[in-house]
């Protein structure tokens, strides 16, 4: 029998067909300094700006990024590119607000200080010790190295606003947890 | 010429081999409620729990949530979901802390109220008009429906702990922005 859900209390197997092709498409943070995280998530986690949106009337824009599967390039065409973004898993939005790059006092909540909500986001490497390797030599923030704390082959790294990003290596997940 | 990524101050359009591989697997929220929070994530937005990871030693546990893709089904071997679970792209991640659930007055923060960083989590639907129907049907709290605001075709609806989900649909999404 093909696996549908894990069973837990509130658990529905079998959705309606209702939820038929919903997609989790995007999580959106609020970045302070355009030109400091896009470095970041472009030259060290490797993704790409698929479309930036500007609302110039609300003074914010939108960085829609993410890393394309090769079977499924992003469109040349604007409008097709813009469509095809909402459409992806997995895409990153940087929200902001112009002219917070201006004010050195300013900084966004990273939601593991109190008030807590939000934790992080992860992303998936080839191989940990590598990929360690390079945000060292990238001068990149640990909350927590792979060696540290209960959780072994497991790091957090912290973007330029602050916000924690956890990195794995899949095949080192097998026996984590219970 | 193949699209690599928009251009703009920061961004870096071819990275290092480094960053080869690195895929964004999922986000964090923290829940107050299990029972509630499956419930709506799974039979309201058509997710399956992958894996559920305790840690009785520190008083939490890690569901994993996701629609695998038709072409990509999870493996039934639970070792191996594990690790194919780190793998995925748009998976979220709900964070459940032993006994926030009993406390009537506990509540994470949803990260628009101040102190404010990460914003929202966006899903794509085929058809959003459907999709608010099957919210209404189901008694979703709405923060925007799409005829609200300065953004037409776009909706906002609150998960159980309040953090918000844009609801949109992708084929309506071309002309958005400048």
């Amino acid at each position: 029998m093909r696996f549908t859900s894990e069973s837990y209390p509130g658990v529905c197997a079998q959705p309606s067909s209702a939820s038929n092709g919903f997609v989790f498409n995007h999580t959106m943070l609020r970045m302070k300094d355009p030109k400091v995280s896009l470095d970041f998530y472009s030259r060290i986690m490797g993704m790409q700006v698929l479309r930036k949106l500007d609302f110039p009337e609300m003074k914010f824009s939108l960085y829609f990024l993410a890393k394309p599967q090769a079977d499924d390039p992003a469109p040349e065409d604007v409008a097709e590119r813009t469509s095809w973004t909402f459409k992806q898993r997995g895409v990153l939005e940087l929200t902001h607000n112009w002219g917070s790059e201006e004010d050195a006092d300013f900084k966004y909540h990273d939601g593991n200080a109190q008030p807590q909500g939000f934790g992080h986001i992860c992303f998936a490497v080839p191989n940990l010790a590598a990929a360690v390797a390079w945000f060292d030599e990238n001068k990149v923030v640990f909350v927590k190295r792979p060696e540290q704390g209960k959780m072994k082959d497991v790091a957090f790294i912290k973007d330029p606003d602050g916000y924690w990003i956890e990195i794995v290596e899949p095949a080192l997940m097998t026996n984590i947890g219970r």
